[in-house]
């Protein structure tokens, strides 16, 4: 009975693992899905090798990749397919090889197929980026199309 | 003779080319520094299967990890090191498994330390997206780093 | 016979005439429309005395409504009333009492109801700011509404 | 004894009436400060009917300017001289003609001399808009230059 869980947090779960299965990028990112709620998510992330530059900095772009993802889950648990039609990120300090990044996304705004959603991402507690996302929903759902 | 050669294709290339050797996380995604010149760069990336999600789309903070990359390269071509304080993406349409998405960045004003680069990515001449990134130089050289 | 002119500079001037007429707000700014063409539209505007902070320099809010306005006019040029969803400005340089401001309005990129449109604002012809706005089509058209 | 009041609501508002004292652009379009406190500001504006366009609406330049102003407010209060560096703004739902609208500034980030603001724009307690400014500090000021 998805219809009567929708906005519960087992619903928002469903829709985070069905979306989470396939998604090969965040996976093979090291992203771990750490929470999910109707409207929000946290990942982590842990800054390897591949990810910085000759700083031994994350890369500006695998931060705001880890930001995105968040955002791909928080928009989407409410089980409607919803794709991000952009976004905007501030940095604010870099993150270092071997960090681990969490980044938490939290629903601002929700009119009709369109939201808002920001995204901050922190190691050690310290935030080092600023992200917010636009979304729209396709309307169809999601778990429906696992079936 | 760094100075000299100072808004040359060829100080550009130099300092893309030591930058690039150290970023790691650019070539990991399979990036290829096309082209550079004073303020402007190219750079491709094919769209892997570890990029995507179960659309087999390519996971939208990937494809500005690229756009991030070619900004970086736009950015520090004047021969300072220059990093991103942040950037806004719009996604036009998605790239796709097995697609070369090109990025080209170019400058679009400078203020002191400040500048503002404008990439546009595209997949067999289409646009996909379109990124603005804000950039601050450091005020040290590139070059001189290297020795 | 309006289609017949879709995409025509008449056609755009025509959209553009329709909507300055029932805009008082930028007409109060005392803007003033010069050009008009499909996809592209120019505004000028003289910074007044209630226009200024204390230092004598343009408000940002006001360098933005008037690229907001050139934006407006160059989106709505194709005949379809469309509305702004948001906008990203960075600012370069002061504008100062007295100054003739002038804001470029360029389409950058158009799919389905969604565009992209850049506006460049310059006082004697030096940039000081630069703005990226998002338009969503509403579907209905501009000139019927007049009827 | 400014330095003693740094950080306190007392010399926030000191800072914020000096500011707004010089500002024609903020009166003249009617805007009034409703409070301040460091990092922090609330401003309220009628919408006039010159500050609409044919269909009643705000025009999204002046809710702009509305949340600019409540944004720099909010990135002064702590008493050094700071501009915007830029925004970026999300329109929700449209202000209409004799609405109060009510714009929250509250700063997000502070880093050196670099500052992010958000401010939400509300009619009725209803969001309208969402604004994200950028500062950076000059490092003077402001009660300084006032003497």
């Amino acid at each position: 009975m998805v219809t009567s869980m929708t906005g519960s947090v087992a619903h928002a779960r469903a829709c985070a693992e069905a979306m989470w299965a396939s998604d090969s990028a965040s996976r093979a990112l090291g992203m771990v899905l750490e929470d999910v709620a109707p409207g929000r998510a946290r990942l982590s992330m842990r800054v390897r090798s591949d990810m910085v530059n000759g700083y031994d900095l994350c890369h500006g772009g695998i931060v705001s990749a880890l930001a995105d993802s968040a955002f791909a889950v928080a928009c989407n648990s409410h089980g409607t397919v919803t794709v991000a039609t952009g976004f905007e990120v501030d940095f604010l300090e870099p993150g270092f090889l071997g960090d681990v990044l969490v980044a938490d996304a939290r629903e601002v705004a929700l009119r009709g197929r369109s939201g808002i959603y920001d995204v901050t991402v922190r190691r050690a507690g310290i935030v080092i980026a600023e992200f917010r996302g636009r979304s729209r929903s396709l309307g169809r759902s999601i778990l429906e199309e696992e079936r």
